[in-house]
């Protein structure tokens, strides 16, 4: 028995959500699930795959990323996930992965436009595509500043993280997170499947507009608004 | 045993089908069965995972959108299905996903043109796309005014909810209707299968026609007309 | 037992493999198969879900699409297998299916170009595509002539039936046969597989080019010639 | 008990991983798995369809195509396969598929364009497209010459076959190798992802452009630099 064994076990489960919603290939892709009051998060180790994982394979990391349990290497994308909790206290579980219809947009470098009431019962704005990183950001402590890039990008907006809870970087891949495991994987999928829709809409009406004000704010609100009435 | 027994059983095995068929992601849509005598319909509760439901759970509620029976709060689109329900007299079922393809045609604010004999075999016209809504309806009662807006649509082209049993919400998603759950739903498929054939064809032939008047009375007729000779 | 046995399973066993290959959404396709001797073939029953099928539901009809045996009315495009039966003397099977990427270029009005290989294994011309029939014979005995209007366009571009065991019916959908039972299916399986790969073709490259002669020569014959060296 | 057994059995497994992973229909592909030390190869029967398959159906052939054990025919591809493990030698599997996007870009006959970092996992190149062969080549031994063309694209954009694991054949479909049959899959299965999400990135975004180098050398040595550090 661990202390971490909680984090441990929300985190394998929540991994194994990935392939069953056929969001990753291989071992394209991580979730962590943090503990904020023992500061330490557990998250996938690298490259292991997902008929191989178990409770006890998962690593416990610290806010600066050092391995704090676990005799497996943690996600080489884990300096981007201990950037993101450091940083934004509320988030409770981040997503990464590399879905083809998100990860299609990261690599176009645009927004997912905000077509319809999909899209709006989950976010008010375009989904954000943060841009490229520099040469200098990659080229030195890369995953750490891909955090970096992704909290600049919503500061740059004026975004708050707790609204919009998924981000696209540029030529990479989607992230996401939320309070709950289950809320984070839950956001990586809704944004696959906007994606995919945002994709066939500008196919079918290139000049499809984006939706208009009043349904963008019923939407939001009837989910998430002081008076939301959705779900039980 | 409730005398609304019949109906909950028949709006949860309907509700069932649509993970099956692909039809929707989580808990993206919703299935209702109306029991004509009683003036009541059976409704999916709202936001419960289709994993986690049964016959017990299905809310009853009546034309005015009044839950009759049931502790769960029922679909947040009830009041769209009511006021079909009550304006709409030979409705038996009704079924509201957000599947992609027929979503993307939603909000690409294009009717769905009638290029072939698909089609044919449950339309004779190109499905028809609601505008999307006023503000005021918007922020009126917004659901509720979802159903006239459908209503509205079909008065406007002089179509007939017995013919055709199916219909877009600008920038937002499908609705389907029928004598009878199994119907509803089925037309639900077809919609989805319809809308991805007809992106298709667009890509393939960006001046495809629409299907010549013969061939659309023909097919309709083999399954529908008074002379039809399709199934059993 | 009936003398028709030996069809009657053959014909079910090949219907079922239809939504086994994703080949149909709900009834949206038929298989028949033939026996040359007893000049009958024996065909799905209209409208019975694949589920509900079994062999002896199997309607036997003869080459004027008269019912021999069963007390199920037969498929509604019977006669259209009737028609190509009593004509084409060397088929043994026809499957008629709406399956979803051949249906696109059918209601394109579009032969399927032959882009690579794939097709090539198994055919030297792009799939041709009957042009959508006369108002007269629409009018008429619609599926009877929609057997002579495949006929009549193989006829026009002097294709024989037993190179191209494939044609998409203008506006309507693929048609596919064969020796065998499996080979017809097999056919509307390369069909739909081949239609997607030359939709894709075409949108990463607008001016793809038709397979060269050469290649088009060895693929077919390394399969069909005289000194195939394809299987065992 | 035969010396070949372990070859077979590698050979067996990874041609079973074909269709599990989506990658072929019918029997549109083959893998075989080399012994350097005996000099041979154990491949796919030719023709024989996956479920039918065991390890003790696969074929002992030699560098020069020469079947040393084994009673079926091998693939059709055998002579590409043995010519690629004469010449490269450090190829320990080679897979060949017919898989949809892949072929489609290899149908376009255009290099598949580097987009973003799951493209640079595992290339820092676009995926090269062998120009379509002359019609001597075809004409000739035309399996042996496929061969040819890969190593002869390779060398002429200085291209190393241990760096670059996969190539598509100009209007064929893709090969790809790797030290064991398990990479050889994987690349397989790499590629298919990678060609799907570069196609609809140029749908999305038509000037799209290439990823930046800093970000190609990046993510390429973390998995596969002196200092790599994804996976345990």
């Amino acid at each position: 028995m661990s202390r971490y064994d909680k984090i441990k076990q929300a985190a394998y489960e929540a991994n194994m959500q990935l392939p069953e919603l056929g969001l990753v290939l291989f071992t394209f892709g991580n979730v962590s699930v943090v503990d904020r009051e023992l500061k330490v998060f557990a998250i996938k180790p690298s490259g292991v795959p997902y008929k191989d994982l178990s409770p006890d394979k998962m690593v416990i990391v610290d806010f600066d990323a050092n391995t704090v349990e676990g005799t497996l290497r943690p996600s080489s994308d884990t300096k981007t996930h201990a950037v993101l909790y450091k940083h934004w206290e509320k988030v409770g579980a981040i997503v990464h992965t590399h879905s083809t219809y998100a990860t299609a947009w990261a690599q176009s470098q645009r927004d997912i436009p905000i077509f319809g009431t999909t899209h709006a019962d989950h976010n008010t704005v375009d989904i954000p595509c943060a841009p490229p990183m520099s040469d200098e950001m990659i080229k030195g402590d890369y995953e750490h500043q891909t955090g970096f890039q992704i909290m600049d990008c919503f500061t740059e907006r004026g975004l708050s993280y707790e609204e919009v809870e998924m981000v696209l970087v540029g030529n990479h891949a989607p992230f996401t997170w939320g309070k709950t495991a289950d809320k984070a994987v839950y956001n990586s999928a809704v944004l696959e499947n906007v994606a995919q829709m945002a994709f066939l809409t500008e196919q079918i009406n290139p000049s499809a507009p984006r939706l208009k004000d009043a349904l963008i704010r019923k939407h939001y609100d009837r989910k998430h608004g002081a008076n939301s009435y959705y779900g039980q």
